[in-house]
């Protein structure tokens, strides 16, 4: 479908995201496909450097995570944590015993000086992992959720608080300084890439921190290659996590169209789902095209399905 | 034997130590007994502070130590380890699922800002500990073992190269800076203090940290309680680690009256094995009082009989 030379990048969060990214990595070569992932969830738990997007994207592509409990790793065992609770009950961020290796080891090389690139190539490899993933920067940057109980780091609003506080709106700290990842940026302002998926993550805290920094949103719109997001919200639901309860807190309509009217002028293309096909004449008429077509993911199949057509939809932009 | 208001201070490395520390708590009140741990051994691992001398201490006093493997913990179980070999093979250290409970956690309430101190008696409490433990300091020191390959951490002399290299001496980094723990600072100076016992624990890196630490030698010899010290060498071998292999490498003969005349002026008695009688008589020409007494502690009962043996022999030189 598209060249060799033809490069793509896809921007991706957790869960929702590495679904499609899956099916993208069956749809084009290591060398032809680049994921970026936002890294603004990223925190320091117990000293320990924990990446939860990059983690769900390596476990994931891989085949090694739970599908059932959608985070972690498959046949994990929780002793460390059974014994936290009893020193420290510390246990609102669920650590398992395999899941913990990855924080250990990506702290280690990290104090070694290592940046976050090299890292999370160099633990992808080694998990069995051939795709391009990147983080969106080496360089921190953290998510803060403003809600009406005062701010809270991604993970304490996410994991601790489970999304029950109401958001009034969102902080990424550190991200004018943060620069965005070497060869992500260096895709953005060459003639090599051939489209930009925008996976079907949480626009406001899983795309925004990568759109946020510097030049990265004025680049993909300066390039020449299509923007094609994948919507997030299904039927008015997000299929995963609080988008639409954001949406709902922001006096948003918790819908495809507003997730399209957000993106803007950034997209050249949108993805919904069959059942959101009235949203489609909204959408064209921001001057975005629009596919119709199944975007939930329940099995590899699904993943694949979706990654063809988002391509195509996209290489039909071009 | 000792009034409650008299104090007796145990100075302990690890598995050796904490035997006689075990003893000395079934013959002590928590009020009584005050026990100074070494913490020259503790290292960072993977962005984690591990205190080995602590832990050792912590686990077997609340008895849910490993006694076959001898150090960690019971019923172990090791899922992180396994995976932190297929990401990083760095595995020389072997961390149990359970016992990095206990370095998170440490690590966490040191980031949080409390002292060593503080956090020891925390996670102490929380194990179900109630003894009084405390680092030899709340500021860090760092035992380096010089040997012919180099100089070496002493967890990688100990634990990575097996003790193998040959030692030409000791090094404690920080110690000239370090302050002595606040109580056990103030024990030292006053006038509570009943005896001092010495554990079986290496004189060169279990006890040569605490003793070095600016004015505690001179505050031992200056205190009018008696300080008495348990050798541990028996019949020229060390009941565990290196000390004998040290002591041949530092041209020393490897048993107890050399022991006695390494620690010297610093000690009123000298505790040796039946088996080493023939010892007793040069040091006693070093002015140092002699128990003769059985001192291998398999079982809960020689701990306890062996503590008793040394608080008496401690009165007897008051």
């Amino acid at each position: 479908m598209f060249a060799e030379n033809q490069k793509i990048l896809s921007l991706s969060g957790g869960v929702g995201g590495a679904k499609l990214v899956k099916g993208l990595t069956h749809c084009l070569s290591p060398e032809q496909l680049t994921v970026v992932a936002n890294t603004g969830d990223d925190f320091e738990h117990f000293g320990l450097r924990i990446c939860p997007d990059l983690d769900t994207l390596m476990y994931t592509l891989t085949g090694i995570n739970d599908n059932k409990r959608g985070w972690g790793l498959a046949r994990e065992t929780w002793q460390c944590l059974s014994a936290i609770e009893q020193v420290s009950g510390d246990t609102w961020f669920k650590l398992g015993d395999k899941d913990l290796a990855t924080h250990l080891t990506r702290t280690h090389l990290l104090n070694e000086g290592k940046t976050l690139t090299e890292v999370t190539t160099e633990l992808f490899r080694k998990l069995g992992g051939d795709a391009n993933i990147l983080p969106m920067s080496d360089d921190l940057v953290s998510t803060i959720v403003e809600t009406t109980i005062g701010d809270l780091s991604f993970q304490h609003y996410f994991v601790r608080e489970h999304c029950m506080p109401t958001v009034t709106g969102f902080r990424f700290d550190g991200v004018e300084l943060a620069r965005p990842q070497n060869e992500f940026l260096t895709l953005l302002r060459g003639n090599d890439l051939a489209a930009t998926v925008i996976c079907p993550s949480n626009p406001f805290v899983s795309v925004d921190p990568i759109l946020t920094m510097s030049g990265v949103r004025e680049s993909l719109i300066q390039n020449f290659a299509p923007v094609v997001a994948v919507s997030p919200i299904v039927a008015g639901k997000a299929i995963k996590g609080p988008a639409a309860k954001m949406m709902q807190e922001l006096s948003m309509p918790a819908n495809a169209g507003a997730v399209a009217q957000y993106y803007g002028d950034l997209l050249d293309g949108f993805v919904i789902d069959e059942s959101d096909a009235s949203h489609a004449r909204f959408i064209e008429a921001l001057g975005i095209k629009v596919l119709v077509t199944p975007t939930i993911m329940n099995t590899l199949q699904d993943r694949i399905d979706l990654a063809q057509q988002v391509l195509q939809f996209s290489k039909s932009l071009a």
